[in-house]
């Protein structure tokens, strides 16, 4: 028999596994053995999906509403979601501009699908959300540099973007409210940034999968100020349906042929029980409920803004939305992944370490805490940080 | 303010809609008024999902299954599927060398990530499925021709794999069963065309989808004959899940890794409460049912090839897998999509046209049937399409 061989695209040996997945390993050995591990690296919401979505799935499977749906989505979901935007935020849009996707990973696909040809750039803020440039290798772009500021608390600005974007740059994302820094931009920094996409004549992608989750200013939408802004969101977070992987995004009516094209042939469509389910997740009851939940992360939110401060560790930014506080340790260490995996070993608390988030802001010097879990076992992480500060 | 641009990249000018969907619009229209349409042109089967199926989902819900699971997907899903290799075929797989994926869909775009580099060429047989040569696009490959003989009743062979496979192919994908022809290629088949691939040094996908559907012969899977083979399913067709977006991949443990890492970047994870669902698909009361239902289809098989004889239109190949049959209707038009469209306007009957499934053989000469309707409707649709033809 003729040898086998195993080649592989080279993406693949560029494509980088999350930092986090080797602690995240080590943390379930370690609870195997019967120890405790405080998760504050997840970044997904300790609560449950909310009851009237609970109740929609259910009163779908009881109709047997199993089969495809349209490739771009139920038309009533479209319609809730263009409803929630006037209703949320006062932006009326057509439903036709909705596509909802298996996930914003979904929906990510399809808007580097549109816009990137092999070797065209798009900028990612440096910190950012470590999925994006993987997704670039996919469709074959480059990750263009745009290496965000400490001293402005890693905060995007329109002098940032307008030094950034090269010739070769057809797109800039961003994402607001942000992770891993939980910065969340105003509507005039928004429209500033799209301001300088239009003048460089590429487009601007956000992604506002934490909207909903802004416990200090205003929480608004990108489309408000510049309507021709590609948006990326998702039932995840604020929805509180992360594994039924439902997303959505917006899009000029210009690109809405090519989204639904591409939309048919790569997904057939989104999950049907999935969509049958987020129908309830615009309801008054969702909604309160939602709110609700809220409050309880701001609460978290300044409970560890303040045990932060008392241990004398610097916070990145402005952390006023999503549930992330990305932390300066570089006054207790210089390698923030030995320091996390040491955390780990010795008290058992997970955290994700700034390698993740990018290359160019010297990684080793931060750390992200994601305040996903209740206020008891919030004290309790802040305690064990303590004794392993004060040990060292 | 500046003028707002739209660029697209070029795999927007490249990426078609499938032809059926103009049809399928229209059909929508025509029953908004009324008309009674019969649908034969769908690739899903009228099958409910199995009501063990459905009771696994709702108890899942129950106990509250609704955050992200591993990328990879849950172990004791990967364990099933092995099981069911092993219990179905003879076949032992590590669950390792299992990924479960958001659809077929995202089986077929990882492999194609973890193949393709820009401008390799992937070889898709003509006529074959058309989301194919598009998800080639989003990793910017090639689809490599590799034209099927009408005289061997679009049946691929190593001779045709052997001649097609130039110096840029990286990898050939089949399907068995296929679509649109339902032929089923034997293990000696598969054997030989998996040598092809061994001695070009490049990589075998093949398209299990509608396995378990085979209705004449043998039902196999490629991995007997090579264990290197990459093989993309589905609990859509067979297992009767199509809304609920949930398939799998088989690959050699050389591209785990990758695979993995693309996983977790691409698409976080499957749906949580389609995997759960999908724990129950091996079920013995499942599978009781479902070859019940195997057993219609082929009784409606049976049927239509009969009726098809007695209208004088050839059937294409044997089509002994899948629900599809691909009829020769060159004899009585020189336009199959004309003839659909005709077909659909006159009689109310849905069929898909050949030009879906490839350029390369006349698709104007052929057309789909699914036998996706029940025995009743089928003798409806035979009627209307003699009586259509009796007309012209």
């Amino acid at each position: 028999m003729t040898d086998v061989k195993f080649p592989q695209a080279d993406r693949c040996g560029r494509i980088e596994p999350f930092h986090v997945m080797a602690l995240l390993a080590r943390a379930g050995e370690l609870e195997a053995q019967g120890q405790d591990i405080l998760h504050l690296e997840v970044g997904e919401p300790d609560f449950p999906t909310p009851e009237p979505v609970m109740e929609a799935a259910r009163r779908a499977l009881d109709r047997g509403e199993t089969r495809y749906t349209p490739a771009e989505g139920l038309p009533a979901l479209r319609e809730a979601i263009a409803g929630w935007y006037d209703q949320r935020f006062g932006v009326r849009l057509s439903p036709e501009r909705i596509v909802v996707t298996p996930g914003a990973s979904g929906a990510l696909q399809l808007l580097l699908a549109l816009l990137v040809n092999p070797g065209d750039g798009v900028l990612l803020p440096d910190p950012g959300y470590p999925c994006n440039r993987q997704f670039l290798e996919l469709v074959n772009g480059r990750a263009a540099k745009l290496p965000l500021a400490a001293s402005g608390g890693f905060r995007v600005t329109a002098a940032d973007l307008r030094a950034a974007w090269g010739p070769d740059v057809v797109a800039a994302m961003l994402a607001s409210p942000d992770n891993p820094t939980g910065n969340v931009l105003s509507s005039a920094e928004l429209g500033e940034l799209a301001q300088v996409a239009r003048e460089r004549g590429g487009s601007l992608i956000v992604d506002e999968i934490y909207q909903g989750l802004v416990h200090e200013g205003e929480d608004h939408t990108v489309l408000a100020e510049a309507p021709e802004a590609l948006v990326i969101n998702s039932f995840s977070k604020f929805f509180g349906m992360t594994g039924w992987r439902l997303g959505w995004l917006v899009a000029p009516e210009a690109h809405v042929p090519a989204l639904h094209r591409m939309a048919q042939n790569f997904f057939i469509a989104p999950s049907t029980p999935a969509q049958h389910a987020a129908l309830a997740a615009f309801d008054p009851r969702t909604l309160e409920e939602l709110e609700r939940r809220r409050l309880v992360l701001d609460e978290r939110r300044r409970y560890l803004l303040g045990a932060l401060r008392e241990l004398g560790l610097p916070v990145m930014g402005n952390p006023r939305g999503a549930f992330y506080i990305y932390v300066d340790v570089s006054g207790v260490t210089d390698d923030s992944f030995a320091f996390c995996a040491r955390l780990l070993e010795q008290e058992g608390l997970a955290l994700t370490p700034g390698a993740d988030f990018g290359a160019a802001h010297g990684p080793h010097r931060y750390l992200r805490i994601a305040y996903t879990c209740d206020r008891q076992r919030l004290v309790q992480a802040v305690e064990r940080l303590q004794r392993f500060m004060e040990r060292r």
